[in-house]
């Protein structure tokens, strides 16, 4: 189903970090349902989490945890995402936390955990650390790979990808996976995604890069308009490089690097649009020439959330008045329609606000029948460009929402 | 497919004014899809419009005419919007006022055009002018029935109620009629609505009476959030009781009028919810205790809104984390998790932020199963309560919408 991506290639391994994966049985039997990653001694971690006011219990002890010192462990059930679940699910967490660092002879608050899966039910926690043994010993540098599968929920493929850049020389490896499908809409944070690399990077400069990069990647995805209470997102920096580290974003010896850490979360975020759920086409939404970044987003947001728009992406039909429609409800005051140009791809729909003169439904079809589109909308008010990712609305997404828990 | 609602039954003529249809194939052959009203001289109409700002070109020029003069005509075609169609759509309205001006003797101002159907496509003017000679003749009283099927599209049902009420012991007749089922999220205005009364109103007075049960009724609907191009609701009065007309709408002899008004138009709105594209299920989310109208609106709209809570809805899916994950998105600073319960019905689901310590499964279950559902959220913050109508997201909605133009 994945639009335009292959499962991940060979992940190039990042010195300092060690990943181990385990049939737990959490939900279902025999699948590769939780992953330990291990962060030697040095290593940085930045995250970013979901804005979802009910956020899980792992995402609030991850976020005490990594308040209180570097994280060594980070452990990813799938399965269950432990939300909704009260004081009863943080009490559940921390068991977990308390079976990795007894394994490893970790403080507790050196372990940051994640979760994903079904919201509202009582985490498996005994299943959880009788796993925990297999997982650890598993741990490898070269495990990326099975990692990334062993993060999957709905996802029909593992999602990761490698890069290696020269910074005044020296090689230097980012790899990242991600996983997610469904309830996307992530919001100042993402679904999972963890990303690593031996470049040593100062723990602010750390953060900076990873909300930044995040906005512009994770930040700009939708496939339901439903924001997870588990998103994360981490970054983490071995520094295992020989390398002074970077101490300030705008040092133009490490330009290269930050271009291939955005490239990456990019391709990371895309990858869970094109493995939506039941999504037949891969869409980005580009609105031009808008008075402010959030009137682009406004208009953005609203037609890659239309239900009419993704029906008709669905059925590959080049009704263009639904875009419009959508466009002309978003919630920009100042919005004057006969500014307003849409095109799909490089074929004008409409022009000052109306069907374009030239517009021949032939030519609309052709695109619309196109795997792959670009649904780009001028304001004609300002000078701001943003886009966002979302994919179609199937009946394979009724079908897998549906039986979801069935 | 509609839920808990039959076709309208016999409705009661409303004196001063008369309803003709005719099958002009305005889409497809030998269907009725074209009805003139005629209102009497001396009805008051007062109306209210889409907020879309792509608004159709019949909205435009139904507006301009309004402001000029009390209408005599209501044009109301289905099988196309004349929206998105620029100045081309705007000349083709006129056309058809025109047409109908030059049969009645009536002046183009005093003619009201309405739209509805697919948008971006040009109207097809001649055969709507070749329709206008049948539909006047048929014009009758008694025939809201037939104008009740003649203005629906993919309606299953046809939509309308009378009601009779009496203000200082004279009989008064309310008779509307409505349409819609996808692109449904009205804004400050409704899809298609026509009521008529014979009681006599004050323009003053019946526009603040219609904006008044509006906002309690078909601006609290949604279907898929897609707020139309071409919404309209209308409610005219004919003067023909005999009775010194309200001018006031707090004077205590007029209540029992005025709830039933509102009573009706609610009718109007929730039976577009119940015959929702591919609808199985009606669903009331009803917020309380909210800190302010905006907060209470914005939670349910959330809820109502999002594909994972509709899908599980078709299910029959008591997944109740949905519904929790989509309340902690919405748009309310203020929020706090901790207060927050929900109920399915007058099972209790969540109780201070967490799963309800008495929640059964097979509780949920039961209510679940049901074709009539309440959502019911309180956020524990102040007293405001609000409630929004809406259905679920099945296979037949993908179908209906994916297949509509073919």
């Amino acid at each position: 189903m994945a639009v335009g991506i292959e499962p991940a290639k060979q992940l190039l391994p990042v010195p300092g970090i060690k990943l181990g994966v385990c049939k737990a049985g959490i939900r279902v039997a025999n699948r590769q349902d939780l992953v330990v990653m291990e962060l030697a001694e040095g290593c940085q971690t930045a995250a970013v989490f979901t804005q979802n006011k009910f956020c899980a219990a792992p995402v609030t002890i991850a976020k005490r945890h990594l308040a209180h010192q570097a994280p060594r462990y980070l452990l990813i059930n799938t399965g269950n995402a432990n939300a909704g679940t009260g004081e009863q699910g943080i009490r559940d967490t921390l068991r977990c936390c308390e079976a990795i660092a007894a394994l490893t002879n970790a403080e507790i608050s050196q372990i940051l955990p994640f979760s994903t899966g079904v919201i509202g039910e009582p985490l498996p926690v005994s299943k959880i650390v009788q796993g925990l043994p297999a997982a650890i010993q598993d741990l490898d540098e070269a495990h990326w790979n099975t990692a990334a599968s062993g993060i999957m929920t709905t996802d029909t493929i593992p999602k990761g990808i490698s890069k290696l850049v020269t910074v005044q020389g020296v090689p230097i490896t980012i790899t990242g996976i991600s996983k997610g499908a469904g309830m996307i809409r992530p919001n100042m944070a993402t679904m999972l995604a963890y990303v690593g690399t031996d470049a040593p990077l100062s723990p602010a400069v750390l953060q900076q890069l990873l909300e930044r990069v995040v906005e512009r990647s994770f930040n700009r995805i939708t496939v339901d308009s439903d924001t997870s209470t588990n998103d994360a997102a981490l970054l983490i920096a071995s520094h295992r490089a020989d390398l002074a580290p970077l101490e300030d974003l705008s040092d133009p010896a490490w330009q290269d690097f930050i271009t291939a850490v955005q490239d990456l979360f990019l391709f990371l975020a895309q990858a869970i649009v094109r493995d939506a759920e039941g999504a037949s086409k891969f869409v980005e939404v580009k609105v031009e020439n808008a008075a402010t970044v959030n009137d682009a987003l406004e208009v953005a947001y609203t037609v890659a959330h239309s239900p009419l728009v993704k029906t008709a992406l669905f059925a590959s039909d080049p009704n263009w008045g639904r875009i419009l429609a959508a466009v002309g409800r978003a919630r920009v005051e100042r919005l004057n329609v006969d500014n307003i140009a849409i095109w799909l791809n490089d074929v004008a729909i409409v022009s000052q606000g109306g069907r374009d003169e030239n517009y021949q439904e032939a030519a609309g079809q052709a695109e619309m029948d196109k795997d792959e589109l670009v649904i780009r909308i001028d304001l004609g008010q300002g000078d701001v460009s943003e886009s966002v990712w979302t994919s179609d609305l199937s009946h394979d997404y009724v079908r897998i929402n549906a039986e979801y828990r069935t």
